[in-house]
């Protein structure tokens, strides 16, 4: 039997998960390749740095381009942009297969990998950088390529979804709930990357990518993360019905937002990354703690869901095996990798062709006429209402009166009143300059909140 | 541009939506494969019959071999066992790619197709086989290539799934809501295919040999139908927190039913399809109407679940313009197509050696000492008791009165009692022996009901 040298990048939380998988299943991965699956060498920062699994001392080695020599497979699990992206450029230019899990790295530099690697007929594999253990890379581009996607919703990071979660059950404020997060390990001690959005921005990159065979850049993304939502955004979301999550969506929307209702102009797609108030009954609503889904409407297909573990050193490394294994039997069959398709050439287009819903949250005076002066303002933009609930501040610091809910004019005078609206449909734009609007009322004292509301 | 030959057999309910994406679309999918596909010719039964799609005359032939000839790939969706074995076999050893959907022919004859198709180093692909629009034939043969999978469940019948959400929405009898099904177009004319299991059964043969990389056949797959459900089994798995479903079930046990609790001894896959109890908290029970969804566990990736169109004309087509376009794509690239891992040779092993609950409906003598009879039998061959709960008839006719539920003998006597027993997990051997043992007590007077329970 054949043997394939396999050098892995990286001994990580999932890098030593996939090294230790690699010796100890060694005769059941033979068995499915075609040829045994020698692991050769594993280029480390730190020869001596405390790991989560005890890897082969001879294994580990400081220097990344002695470990790639002569491999038949290049495993990338180190992240980060540099020396990552030249490291696989070299592996991919000396013809090995590359299988990688570096979300940011593709969405920042994709199309020049996935260049390098359609020139050098190799196969380059990233089952590993979008949800984790969850196949979705592979249906995007196989399974769905000959059907027209017209729609991902995705919960693409476990942190904010476990953080969101503690903070819809505990009634916890951001801080505390990030604060337990990174007590139990599901976040960082330098959380931005997923508080702030830029890990699911990156692997919406790479989703819209490859579901609208076009190449996207990380800099069509608009980017929102969770540092602003706050203890009472949640519980006003549960009343009326909804769950915050953080959600990565790519749509088709008219190229030209002028275009709304008209069905046959050029069609675009617009990727984003924010917080979202989703309706409890909907299926990424029960996606609970560190668990990650994906939601997708196809044209034919219709509605799809794929649910599981999307972090974690262990499914993670899931992702990578069946990358590895996969691609090493391309390798013994002979023949080139699968190759990217980006042929299409769709616009990217940003949130103002995005037609959505907002949820407003308004601290205001708690005066009669206001409710009138604030539907007035939406009325002139065009944007019309579908909820409004008023509750009565004991206080102006946040302090809410539960329960106390109008649908028309209070009587009251003095003090603050807080106000959450929830408008039906329209284009991000006109959302956007109505509660720029509204916000310029003397009788509106602050926007206390805006989110959008995808699912209805 | 190169142009791919593609002659599509069969024109039905899926092979129509085929032929008229594969028209409408032709552009769009001509950018994503690298090649323009021609359809060349559609094999027909007869040519003038009515269909939901109207297709082009010119294309339509009764001739599969002309229609074949020369053709880069070719499309099954005929359906039956033969002529379509014998036109892929051909089809294959003239260098064609081949795409179907025919899971009864894949069930029965599946080796000898990989194995024709890896001799001629051409792709076989047959995702719209399993579950419709949902991807899983590629998930469990890549995505989870490197990881050891240990369970899984699905739900990957649409018609069973309809006819007994149907029951459980609104206390229909089967009859019932078949003849529902029937009207709705969701169950065929002749419906045994579908309720006795039949179609399950192959599905479950297909997912197993992926899943356990090893070839199984039907013959392996114990298969009970849905076909003996009454209103009252799906009253009472209500009234106890389940909801019953058709469940393929592939699992690894121990290849020795003695084995139970050794941990090291050889292991072998046991393939079932049957009526299920699932607790209503389960991800599976909460899978409505027609729709599909499979549930995975595997070593690493942990709780999988992949969810949406199991069946219906376009959903399908979906899968098999995925597996044309990647496939075609393959073909452009060069080299032989993916082949099936079966290297592993797990042993199939029956009923035997599988551990599950029961959940049992016994009529009983309404005397005094009854339960205590029957709790002695279950002892005497070692299965525990679970729950127990009773309700006395009115009638022998399986009028029920509502809610009774007893834990201990009751001391009325004459007429009969209506019990349902859940038991803790044993072997279904064991499980089995006790219902015969218990239904050859004098105060049993019938065994009304033996379903398993899974999930819990």
């Amino acid at each position: 039997m054949e043997t394939l040298k396999v050098a892995l990048l990286g001994a990580g939380n999932v890098g030593a998960q996939v090294a230790r998988i690699l010796l100890e299943d060694a005769d059941a991965l033979a068995g499915r390749v075609g040829a045994r699956l020698a692991l050769t060498g594993i280029a480390v920062r730190d020869v001596d740095a405390p790991r989560a699994v005890d890897l082969p001392r001879e294994l580990l080695s400081t220097d990344a381009e002695a470990v790639m020599a002569g491999a038949d497979l290049v495993v990338e699990l180190m992240g980060g942009i540099e020396p990552a992206r030249t490291l696989i450029l070299a592996a991919l230019a000396s013809g090995a297969t590359v299988v990688t899990g570096n979300k940011a790295l593709l969405a920042e530099h994709g199309p020049e990998l996935y260049a390098a690697a359609e020139d050098a007929g190799v196969q380059l594999a990233y089952e590993a950088a979008v949800a984790g253990a969850i196949p979705i890379i592979r249906p995007v581009r196989d399974n769905l390529a000959g059907d027209n996607i017209t729609k991902v919703l995705g919960i693409v990071n476990g942190t904010t979804n476990y953080i969101l979660d503690a903070m819809d059950a505990t009634g916890a404020s951001f801080a505390d709930a990030l604060a337990d997060a990174q007590r139990l390990g599901y976040a960082e001690a330098d959380p931005t990357a997923d508080v702030e959005g830029l890990d699911a921005a990156a692997k919406a990159t790479i989703l819209a990518s490859l579901a609208f065979h076009t190449s996207f850049d990380r800099a069509h993304v608009w980017c929102e993360g969770i540092t602003a939502i706050t203890a009472e955004d949640v519980a006003a979301a549960r009343d009326a019905g909804y769950v915050i999550k953080l959600l990565a969506i790519c749509e088709t929307v008219p190229a030209n937002p002028a275009d709304q209702g008209a069905s046959d102009g050029d069609r675009g797609v617009a990727v984003r990354v924010h917080p979202t108030l989703l309706p409890r009954e909907h299926a990424l609503a029960s996606v609970r703690g560190a668990y990650n889904a994906v939601y997708i409407e196809a044209e034919y297909a219709g509605s799809l869901m794929f649910y599981g573990a999307g972090a974690g050193g262990v499914p993670t490394a899931s992702a990578v095996l069946g990358d590895i294994v996969s691609s090493a039997r391309r390798r013994v069959l002979g023949g080139p990798g699968v190759t990217e398709s980006v042929g299409a050439h769709v616009t990217p287009v940003g949130l103002e062709a995005v037609v959505t819903s907002y949820a407003i949250g308004l601290r205001v005076a708690d005066a009669s006429g206001v409710l009138a002066a604030i539907a007035a303002v939406f009325a002139d933009h065009g944007v019309s209402i579908e909820t409004m609930r008023q509750s009565t501040h004991t206080d102006g610091a946040g302090d809410e009166t539960a329960g106390a809910q109008s649908e028309g004019d209070g009587e009251r005078a003095g003090g603050d009143a807080e106000l959450r609206i929830v408008t039906h449909r329209a284009l991000d734009t006109a959302l956007r300059r109505t509660v720029e609007a509204v916000g310029q009322l003397d009788v509106v004292h602050e926007v206390t909140s805006i989110l959008r509301v995808e699912g209805a």
